[in-house]
C-alpha cells in the first residue's frame, strides 16, 4: 500500500495535532451528485451498484474528485449483512429498503446465523481493496456497518417504519428473542468490520440510526451494550497504524458519556447538541465528529458560513474534531453549496489549530 | 362551576403535596378505544368530531369512564388554528393532516392573520364549556395548542414530512419569512389558549412536536423563544385558582434547562431521558410530566409494571411528577394494558408521597 498523503482525518480521530479541521460528509457519494446518478443509471439499480466493486469504487471516488475532502467512505448499504443472512434485501421503486423474509417467527429467529464475510460479503471486501488501490494513499478509507439494533429494526419490521412498533413489541414482550437476534448481529458485524479492516479500511464507523428511538434504559440494554462488544472485538491496528472506531447514534445526545465509555475513539453527533457541550461532557475520552444540520446546505451561503463558524467556535481550540454533517446529505442539496461549506471550514478552522 | 373533587393533577403541577402520582395519557381519547371508533364512525370523519362540541365532549369523557385518570384533555386537533387562518385543513383517507393552501408564497405569508378565537374557533370554546359541564368537577380539564413552530411546519409543508425540508429551507434561506409566520402564530396561540382558559380549561399544554428536529441553536430562536412569549402571555389564574402551563418538546431532552427558564410550570418529557436526571437538571423550577414509552403498552404485564416502577423510582420521593406517556398512545394498544399501567401507578406511587 502506498503511504498516506493526508492523514489529518485519522490524526483528528486520535486527538493528535492537525493543521485544520478535517472534513467528510455522511452519504457524500449520493443522489445530490449528477455523476452519481449517471453511474447508478448505468448500474440499473442501487443494489447492483453496491454489489459491483468497480461501480462502488467509481461512486466512492466521485465526491473526492469534486471536493477537497479528507476521507473516503466505502460505498455500500447498511443492510448488506442481513442480506447475506438470507433475508432477501430489495429496494422497491421510490421506497426505502425492504426484506422479502422479515424475522417474525421464533423458528426463523433461532435459525439465524452470522455469515462468513469472505464467503457472503466478498463483493464488499473486493470494493474495499479496489477503492484503496484507486485512492492511492490520497486520503484514508472509512469502513462501516449498521449497529446490531439498527439492523434488527429492519430485519424485524421488514422495512423502515414510523415507530418500529413490531420491534418494540418484541422488545417488551419477548426480550429473549430480540437479544438472540442482537447476539447474532453482533458477531456478524464484528466479523464484517474486521474483514473490512483486513481488506484495507483505515477507520470503522458504526451507524446506529434507530437506537435513538429507544428509551434510555432500553438503549443501554439493546443497542449500546452490543456496540460496546463490537468495539472491544475490533482489530485495533492494521498496516502498522491504529484503526480508529466511530460510534454514531442519531438522537443519542443524552447518552454521550455512556457511548464514550465503550472504548471507541470518536462519537458522531447529530445537530441537536451543541458540540462544545458535548466536548465538555466527554472530556478527553473521545474525539467528536459532526454536527452541521444537513438541511442548512439548502440555505443561503451566509447561513452556511455562519453555521460552520458557530460549530468551530463551539468546539474551540485543539484537535479532536472531525467536521461532518449530523446525518446524511440530503439528495436535494445543490452541489455548489458543499463548496461553500468546505471553503468556510478550510478558511476558519486553521485558527483553532495554531500554536 | 362545581368544586373540583380531584385536584391531584393540578397540585402535582405546582409541586404541592399529593397522596399518589396523578396520571393522564397523551391522546387518551383515541383510536385504541372501540367506543371512540364508534363515535368517530357516527361523526363521519375526524374533523366533524373536532368541530361538533357534543361529540368532542363524548370522546373526551370516554377514557375517564373506563379508567381512573386524574385529568381530562380537550378533544381537538393541533391544526385547528391554521385551519381558522384559512389554510383549509383536511384529512385524506389513511393519511395524516393536509392543508389545501400551504404557505409557500411571500404574499400569502404577509397576508396571514391571527384569528379571533371567539369568531373562528367558537366550536372549540363550546366544547370546553360542554366538557367542563359534563365533568362536573370530577377531574380538571387540560386545554392545549400546537407550538408556533410545530404549526408552521404543517402550514409550510402542507402536510407531515420526514425531514421538513421546505420549512428548513425557509429557515436557512429566508429566516425573516419564518419569523413572520411565527409572530402571527404566537399571537394566535396565545389568544387561543387564553380563550380556552376563559371557557374553563384548568391547565394549558403546548405541544411542540417538531421542535426536536431543529439544531440546538435554531430551536432556541425559532421554537423556544416563541413558546416563552406564549407562557408569559397566558392568563395565570381563573376561577380563583392558578392555571398551570406545560411545555412539551418531543426530542427536547437536551434543552430542559432553557425550557424550564421560560416560566412554565411543568415540562413534558419523552422516553429518551431518565426522569431522575431531568429532575436533577431542572431542580425545583418546574414539575415533570412523563415519560413512559407508549410502545411499552404493547408489552407483557411484567414489562409494563417494571417500567412504571423504574420511572417512579427514578423520579424519587416528593411531588412534582405527573405520570404520562412520552408521546401519544399508539392506536394498536390493547385497552386492558392501560389498566395494568394505571394499577401499577396507583399501587406503587403512594410510597413516594408518604410522610
Amino acid at each position: 500500500m502506498s503511504a498516506l498523503k493526508n492523514d489529518t482525518f485519522l490524526r483528528a480521530l486520535l486527538r493528535e495535532p492537525v493543521d485544520y479541521t478535517p472534513t467528510w460528509l455522511m452519504r457524500q457519494a449520493g443522489r445530490y451528485l449528477p455523476e452519481y446518478n449517471a453511474t447508478r443509471a448505468r448500474a440499473g439499480d442501487f443494489l447492483a451498484l453496491c454489489k459491483t466493486p468497480d461501480l462502488a469504487t467509481e461512486v466512492t471516488l466521485q465526491p473526492l474528485a469534486r471536493y477537497p475532502l479528507d476521507a473516503a467512505i466505502l460505498f455500500s448499504d447498511i443492510l448488506t449483512v442481513p442480506d447475506a443472512m438470507g433475508l432477501g434485501l430489495y429496494f422497491a421503486q421510490g421506497e426505502g429498503p425492504r426484506f422479502e423474509r422479515p424475522l417474525r417467527e421464533e423458528w426463523a429467529i433461532r435459525a439465524l446465523a452470522a455469515p462468513d464475510p469472505a464467503d457472503k460479503l466478498g463483493y464488499v471486501l473486493d470494493a474495499v481493496r479496489s477503492i484503496r488501490k484507486a485512492l492511492d494513499g490520497s486520503v484514508p478509507l472509512i469502513g462501516f456497518s449498521g449497529s446490531p439494533f439498527t439492523l434488527a429494526c429492519y430485519m424485524i419490521e421488514g422495512s423502515g417504519s414510523d415507530d418500529y412498533r413490531t420491534v418494540k413489541s418484541m422488545l417488551y414482550q419477548r426480550p429473549d428473542l430480540l437479544h438472540h437476534i442482537l447476539e447474532i448481529n453482533t458477531r456478524a458485524v464484528t466479523d464484517y468490520l474486521n474483514a473490512q479492516i483486513e481488506a484495507g479500511a483505515q477507520a470503522a464507523m458504526i451507524f446506529d440510526t434507530w437506537g435513538g428511538m429507544l428509551s434510555h434504559r432500553a438503549y443501554r440494554e439493546f443497542s449500546l451494550a452490543y456496540m460496546a462488544r463490537i468495539v472491544a472485538g475490533l482489530k485495533k491496528e492494521n498496516e502498522g497504524r491504529r484503526v480508529p472506531s466511530i460510534l454514531f447514534t442519531k438522537g443519542g445526545g443524552l447518552w454521550l458519556e455512556d457511548m464514550a465509555a465503550t472504548g471507541c475513539d470518536a462519537l458522531g453527533l447529530d445537530w441537536t447538541i451543541e458540540i462544545g457541550d458535548a466536548r465538555r461532557r466527554v472530556g478527553d475520552k473521545v474525539a467528536l465528529q459532526g454536527n452541521f444540520d444537513p438541511l442548512c446546505l439548502m440555505g443561503s451561503p451566509e447561513a452556511i458560513v455562519n453555521e460552520v463558524e458557530a460549530i468551530l467556535e463551539s468546539y474551540g481550540p485543539g484537535s479532536g474534531h472531525v467536521f461532518n454533517l449530523g446525518h446524511g446529505i440530503n439528495q436535494h442539496t445543490p452541489p455548489e453549496n458543499v463548496n461553500v461549506l468546505l471553503d468556510a471550514i478550510r478558511k476558519t478552522s486553521p485558527g483553532y489549530h495554531a500554536g
